[in-house]
C-alpha cells in the first residue's frame, strides 16, 4: 500500500516537474520569440533628477523604512525623496535629491574649491555661501555644482547625520553623536548608497579616454567626473608609465647587447645604479607633478588638521574645539599612541612573522617535494600541492589580516578621513609586501640561486600582470554583461507573462509612476518601473529598465587601493630586483600602456560610479614607494654581491673585499638618494608663488579684520570695558626656562 | 771728520732719547701719582639716549662725513644724530636715535611680534602701525620697544637705505638699488656700527645668569637683551647638556664596571646602540623644544619666503613682486641652481679633497718621523715638526676656505638672510668637519689601531675643550681688561698734561659739550668728551670715558657660528666615536656645565652687544647634527667590526659572518632611527593647536575681507564694469593633461 502510494506520489511529482519544465521551456521559447519579434534590446533609462540612490534589502519592513524617512526629514528637511520599487531586483530604491541651499551648505562645510569670477580676482577659492556672488556660474543652480560634486556633497550630508540622543530601533542601537548612515550600511539595513552615472558625460569621457589609447589622459574631465582621488591615481599611472620608458629602453639594451662578458657585467652594475637613481628622480618629480595637480584642483592648500571636520566615525568625548569654538568629539593623542605602539605594532609584527613563517614552511615543503619527485619517489603532479596550499593560505591570510588591520585602524580612531586611509594603507601594505615578494626573496637570499631567481621573477612578473589584467577587466566585464542579459531576460519574461495576462484579462496596471511616491511593499514587484518609450505601442517597442536599478546591482568601485597596490608591487619588481631582471621595466611599460585604458574601461563600464573624494596627494603610497626605493638600494647591492658579477669585474678581491665594495656602494648610493631628495623641491616654484599670493591676501585680511574688531571693541570699551574676550583667546605667555 | 760728526750726532740723539725717556718716565710717575692722589678709577659713563653708534676711522675727511650725513637726512629725516669725538681712540662717533614713528615703521617692515592687549585677544601678533592701539604698552613710547628691539630696528632701517641711482663718491661706487651701509662697512669707510649695552639690564642679567650656575637660564631675559638667535643657542646648549646626563652616566658605568670581559664587550655594544638611539631622541626632542620657544617668542609662524623682505645684499633685476605687488629685485632660481651644482659643489669637493690629502700626507709624514725617531735616526723634538705643520696648514686652510665659502655663498645670492646664513653654515661645516675628525678617522680606519684611537680621542677631546674655554673666555677677558687699563692710563696722562698746561696758562677750553654738534676735525682730540662729574672740583674726582667709546673698541660678537661649531664638533665626538671612547659624553657634560656660564660671561663682559636677530630655529645646525647622527650609525658599526669586540662575543663567526652582523645591525639601527624621526612629531600638539587657532582667525578674516571687497566691487560694477583686476590676479586654469 505504502509503496503504491509513494509510487503514485512520485509519478505525480514527476508529471508536475515535466509540466513545469514544459511551461518553463515554453516561457523561454515565448520570451525568446518575443525578444526576437519585438527586436528587444534592453535599454536602461537614465535617471537624471537624482543625486544619490539608497536601496534597501528585499524584505525590509515598513516600520524600518519610515523610521529612516523620519531621520532624513528631521535632518535634511529640504531633501526630495522619490521612492521606487525595483521590479527585477526586488528591492526598494529611494532617489534622493538635495536642494541647492543644502548643496551650498554642504560645499562650504566640505571646503570644496570653486572658481572665482575674474572680476573678484579669479583663481580657486573655498566655497562660502555668504560670498556666493563671487563664484563663477552661481547664477545657474542646475549647473553650478557638477554632478560629481552634488553627489559627494549629499553623501557628506548623509554621512554626517548623527543620533541626537542614544536610541534603539528594534535590534539596532545608536549612541549619542554616532553617525547613523555608516552604521545602517554596515548593519546591511541599507544595502547600497550610490551615486548614478551621468550617461552623457560618461560617453564623452569614454571617447576621449578609454577609446583614445594614444592621446593624453583628460585628467580634468576625470577629476570632474570621478573626483580628484581617482584622477590623481590615473595621473600617477600616466607619470609612472612615461618615466618607465628610460629603464625599459636601457633594460632592453643591457639584456640584448652582450658583446663580451665583462662589458655585460659592467653594464649590469651600471644599470642597477641607474635604476636606483631613476626611482628617486621619478618619485621626486611625481611629488612636484602631484603638487601642481593638487594646486590646479584646489586641494593643495590643505587646512590644518584641527580646522577640518572630523570624519563621521571619529569618536571621543564632546568638547569645545579650542580652534573654532564649536562642540566636537575629542580623542586624546596619547591614547592613540599607546594603542599604536603597544597593540598595533606588536600585532602587525606578529602577523608579518606568521605570514613569513608559513610561506617559508611551504617553500621548504615545495623544495622537499621537488627533490622527492626528481628522485622518482613521488609522481610529478604532487608538485602542485604545495603551490595550491600556498595560494589558499595567501588568500586566507590576506582576508584575515585585512580584518585585523581595519579593526586596529578603527581603534586608533583618526580624526581625518585622509589620515585614517593613509594609516590603513600603511598597515595593509606590510603583509601584502611579504605575500608578494616572499618567494622571490626566498630564492634570492635563502637559496642564493641567481639563475632560478631570474626565472622566478620573469614568470611571476609576467603571469601576475596578464592574470591581473584579465581578472580585473575581462572577467568583470563578462560578468556585468551576463548580469545585464539576465535582467533583460527577466524583463522579457515579465513582458510575456503580462502579455498573456492581457490576453485574458482587461487593462493591466503596469505603468510605473515615475514621479509618484509609491509606498507599496517591496514584494509588489509588478508595480515596478520598467518604462515604455514614448511611442508606447510602436512596432519596435524597446523594453527598458531604470538606470538606478541596473547600477545598484553593479559592483562597487571599492577604492583606488587595489589599483595602487598593483602599481606598488610592480614598482617593487622594477626597483628591488632590477639587477636580476632588467627587463622588468620593459614589461611594466607594456603592461601599463594597457593598464591605463583597461582601468579606465573598468571604471567606465563595469562599476558603480564612486563618490568623488578630495585628496591632496597619493598619501601613504608615496612613502611606501620611497621605502621601496630605499630598500632597492640594499637589495640590489646585496644581489650584485651574491650574483658574482662583482667578482667577475674585480677578480683580485677576496670575499671580504667584495663585501666592502658592496657596503661602500650602498652607502654612496644612499647618500646620493638623500642628496637628490633634498635638492629637488617638492613644490614647483610657480606653485609656491601662487600659494604665497594667497597667504599675502590672507595676512592682509587678518590685519584688516583685527583693525575692525579693534575699532568695534574700542567703541564698546568707550562705554563699558569688555572682559569676556580675555579668557578664551589668550595665548600662554608664561616664561619657558631651562637649565 | 765724518766720524766725529757722526759721533756727535749719535751723542745728541742719545741725549735726546734720554731726555725723552726721562720726560716719559716723569709723565708715568706723575700720572701714577696723579692716579693715586685723585683715587682715579676709570669709570665709563653710560650713553643712554642712543640706539646705534657709528664710528669713523681717525682720518676721515669732512667731505665724506657730510656726504654720509646727507644720505641719512635724505632717507631717515627724523633721525637724531649726535656727533662726538672720541678723544682716546681718535675716532669720530655718531650717536643715532630714531624717532618712535620710525621705530614703528621699521618694526612693521621687520614683522616683529608684540604682545596684544588682553581685550583684543591677547597673544603675540606682528606689529602694525595701523593697529598700534591693540598692543600692550603702546602708550609709553619710551618703553614700548625694548632696547634690543630699538637697536635692531634702527639697524634694519640703516641696512635698507639703498642708492636711488648709480652714483660715485670719490673712489666709492654705488649701483642703483645697492644698499649703502653694508658697502660702507665693508669698504671700512665706517669702522663700526654697533648697539650699546644697557648697563642696568646687563647687571641684572649677569646676576641671574652668569653668577647663578645652578639655576635655570633666564631664556626670556636673554632673548630680550641679546635677541632670539643668541637665546636659542643657549636654550640648545641647555637642552643638550641636560640630555648628556644619560650617556654620561651610562658611559661611566660601562667604562668602570668590568666584572668580566664578555660582559664588558656586551655592554660596549649595548652602549653604542643606546648612544645612537639617544642621539635621535635628543635631536627630535630638541625640535619640539625649539618649536615651543619659537612659538613663545613669536617666530614660529614663519611667513612664506616670498612674503619676507629680501636681505639687503640680495641683488637682481627689479621686478614687480607677483605676491605683494611692490617692486623688488628678482634673481631666477635656475641661475642659482646652475651655480650651485656646477661651481659650488665641485669647488667644495675639491677643497675637501685637498684638505683631506694634505692632512693625510702630514699624518703619513708623522708616522714616518715617529718611526725614524724610535729607531734612533732622528732626535725626539723632530716629532713636533709635522704637528706644527699640521697646525699651520689647518689655520691657513680654514682661513682660505672661509673666504671661498663666503664668496660662493654671495654668488648664490639667497633672498633671505636666514637661507643665506644656513647655506653658509652648511658650506663651512664640511671642511671644519674634515679638519676636526681627520686625525681620528685616520687612526680608526687607516691604521685600525683601536688602542691608539682611544688615546687620540681622549687627548684631542679633553685638550680641545680646555684650550677652547681658555681661548674663548680667559684670554679675551684679560685682553679687554688690559685695553681698559690702557685707556685709563691715557686718560690720566691727558689729565696730567692738562694740569701742567693749566699751571702755565690761563683757563683752558677742555670741557666737552655733550649736546652740542661739534663739527671739528677728527684730529682735534683735545675737544674730546671726557666728562667731569657734577662735583667738578671735588677731591675724589672721577675721570671718565664714555661707554660708547669703550664699546666701540671692544671685540664684536661675530655670530653664534663659532659657539655652535664647538658644540657640533663635541656632538660629533659623543656620537661618532662613542664605541671607542664612552667617556666622551661625561667629559662633554662637565665641559658644558662650565661652557654655558663661560659663554654667558663672554657675551656679558668681553664683547660688543650684538644686534638682536629673529630666527625660527637653529637652522642648518639641526640638519648637520642629524647627518652626524646618521654617520654615527655607520661609523660605530664599523668600529664595532674593527675593534674585535664582536669577534669576542661571536667567536663562532668568520670575518664574513661578522661583516654580515655589522651590516645587519647598521640597517636595523638606521630603520629604527627613521622610525623614531617619523613617530615623534616635530611640533608639540599644543603648539599645533595654537597655530590652528591663528589660522582659523586668518581664514575667517580672509572670508570677511573678500566679502567686503566683493561688496565694494559690486557697487562699482553697478556703475561701470571693472576690467583691470582680471589680468593680474588670474590663476592659470589651463588643463594639465598627460599620457
Amino acid at each position: 500500500m505504502e509503496v503504491k502510494l509513494l509510487k503514485q506520489r512520485a509519478k505525480s511529482q514527476a508529471k508536475e516537474a515535466v509540466l513545469q519544465a514544459k511551461e518553463y521551456g515554453q516561457t523561454i521559447k515565448d520570451t525568446a520569440k518575443y525578444m526576437h519579434e519585438k527586436k528587444l534590446c534592453l535599454e536602461t533609462v537614465p535617471t537624471t533628477d537624482c543625486h544619490v540612490v539608497l536601496t534597501f534589502p528585499t524584505k525590509t519592513d515598513i516600520a524600518t523604512l519610515s523610521w529612516i524617512e523620519g531621520i532624513l526629514k528631521e535632518n535634511l528637511p529640504d531633501l526630495t525623496v522619490h521612492k521606487r520599487l525595483h521590479p527585477y531586483t526586488n528591492m526598494t530604491g529611494w532617489y534622493l535629491t538635495a536642494s541647492f541651499d543644502s548643496l551650498m551648505r554642504g560645499a562650504e562645510a566640505m571646503g570644496i574649491s570653486k572658481a572665482v569670477k575674474e572680476e573678484y580676482g579669479g583663481g580657486l577659492m573655498e566655497f562660502s555661501t555668504a560670498e556666493k556672488v563671487m563664484f563663477q556660474g552661481i547664477e545657474d543652480e542646475d549647473t553650478f555644482f557638477i554632478s560629481q560634486e552634488r553627489q559627494s556633497i549629499l553623501h557628506y550630508l548623509l554621512q554626517n547625520i548623527r543620533a541626537t540622543q542614544s536610541e534603539a530601533f528594534e535590534k539596532f542601537k545608536l549612541l549619542e553623536g554616532q553617525p547613523i548612515f555608516p552604521k545602517l550600511l554596515s548593519k546591511r539595513i541599507i544595502s547600497a548608497l550610490l551615486p548614478l552615472h551621468d550617461k552623457e558625460a560618461l560617453k564623452k569621457l569614454e571617447k576621449s579616454w578609454v577609446h583614445a589609447p594614444l592621446s593624453r589622459q583628460p585628467l580634468d574631465d576625470i577629476a570632474h567626473y570621478f573626483g580628484i582621488k581617482v584622477s590623481i591615481y590615473f595621473a600617477y599611472l600616466g607619470h609612472y608609465t612615461k618615466w618607465l620608458i628610460f629603464p625599459a629602453v636601457l633594460g632592453l639594451f643591457v639584456t640584448f647587447y652582450s658583446s663580451n662578458a665583462t662589458i655585460q657585467d659592467w653594464s649590469f652594475i651600471f644599470f642597477t645604479i641607474f635604476n636606483i637613481i631613476w626611482a628617486s628622480l621619478f618619485l621626486e618629480t611625481w611629488k612636484r607633478r602631484s603638487a601642481e595637480l593638487a594646486f590646479h584642483w584646489g586641494t593643495l592648500d590643505v587646512k590644518h588638521e584641527l580646522l577640518e571636520d572630523p570624519r563621521p566615525m571619529y569618536y571621543g568625548i564632546p568638547q569645545v574645539s579650542p580652534v573654532s569654538g564649536r562642540m566636537e568629539p575629542f580623542y586624546p593623542a596619547w591614547k592613540r599612541n599607546l594603542f599604536r605602539y603597544f597593540v598595533t605594532v606588536p600585532v602587525i609584527l606578529l602577523c608579518m612573522c606568521t605570514t613569513f613563517l608559513i610561506a617559508f614552511g611551504i617553500f621548504e615543503l615545495q623544495e622537499w617535494v621537488n627533490e622527492q619527485i626528481s628522485e622518482g619517489f613521488y609522481p610529478k603532479p604532487l608538485a602542485y600541492i604545495p603551490k595550491f596550499i600556498l595560494a589558499i593560505t595567501t588568500i586566507i591570510s590576506e582576508t584575515i589580516y585585512k580584518k585585523i588591520a581595519v579593526w586596529l585602524n578603527n581603534k586608533e580612531n583618526y580624526r581625518l578621513q585622509s589620515s585614517y586611509e593613509n594609516h590603513l594603507i600603511a598597515k595593509l601594505i606590510f603583509v601584502q609586501f611579504i605575500n608578494h615578494f616572499m618567494s622571490v626573496t626566498y630564492v634570492a637570499f635563502y637559496l642564493q640561486d641567481f639563475g632560478r631567481l631570474k626565472a622566478t621573477i620573469a614568470t611571476l612578473f609576467i603571469t601576475k600582470h596578464v592574470i591581473g589584467n584579465i581578472t580585473e577587466t575581462v572577467i568583470p566585464y563578462i560578468k556585468e554583461k551576463l548580469k545585464v542579459y539576465r535582467l533583460a531576460f527577466k524583463v522579457a519574461k515579465h513582458e510575456v507573462k503580462e502579455a498573456r495576462k492581457k490576453e485574458g484579462a482587461a487593462e493591466g496596471s503596469t505603468e510605473g509612476s515615475r514621479e509618484g511616491v509609491s509606498e507599496g511593499s517591496p514584494e509588489g514587484v509588478s508595480e515596478g518601473t520598467q518604462e515604455q518609450t514614448d511611442e508606447a505601442d510602436g512596432a519596435s517597442k524597446k523594453y527598458t529598465i531604470s538606470q538606478a536599478e541596473v547600477e545598484s546591482k553593479m559592483e562597487r568601485y571599492e577604492d583606488t587601493f587595489n589599483d595602487f597596490l598593483e602599481m606598488f608591487i610592480q614598482f617593487g619588481y622594477v626597483t628591488l630586483f632590477s639587477s636580476a631582471f632588467p627587463l622588468a621595466a620593459f614589461w611594466a611599460l607594456v603592461n601599463n600602456v594597457i593598464e591605463i585604458r583597461s582601468d579606465a574601461f573598468k571604471l567606465c563600464t563595469n562599476k558603480q560610479r564612486p563618490f568623488g573624494q578630495h585628496v591632496q596627494n597619493i598619501g601613504s603610497w608615496q612613502y611606501a614607494m620611497e621605502v621601496i626605493g630605499m630598500l632597492g638600494v640594499s637589495v640590489n647591492c646585496a644581489l650584485l654581491g651574491i650574483s658574482g658579477q662583482l667578482q667577475d669585474v674585480f677578480p683580485m678581491y677576496t670575499a671580504v673585499g667584495i663585501f666592502l665594495i658592496v657596503a661602500l656602494l650602498e652607502h654612496i648610493i644612499l647618500a646620493l638618494k638623500l642628496g637628490i631628495s633634498i635638492a629637488i623641491p617638492d613644490t614647483p616654484y610657480w606653485v609656491q608663488t601662487e600659494l604665497a599670493k594667497l597667504e599675502y591676501k590672507r595676512r592682509q585680511a587678518l590685519k584688516k579684520m583685527e583693525q575692525e574688531t579693534r575699532d568695534n571693541i574700542h567703541k564698546s570699551i568707550a562705554s563699558s570695558p569688555v572682559e569676556e574676550l580675555s579668557t578664551e583667546a589668550g595665548i600662554s605667555t608664561e616664561a619657558p626656562k631651562e637649565e
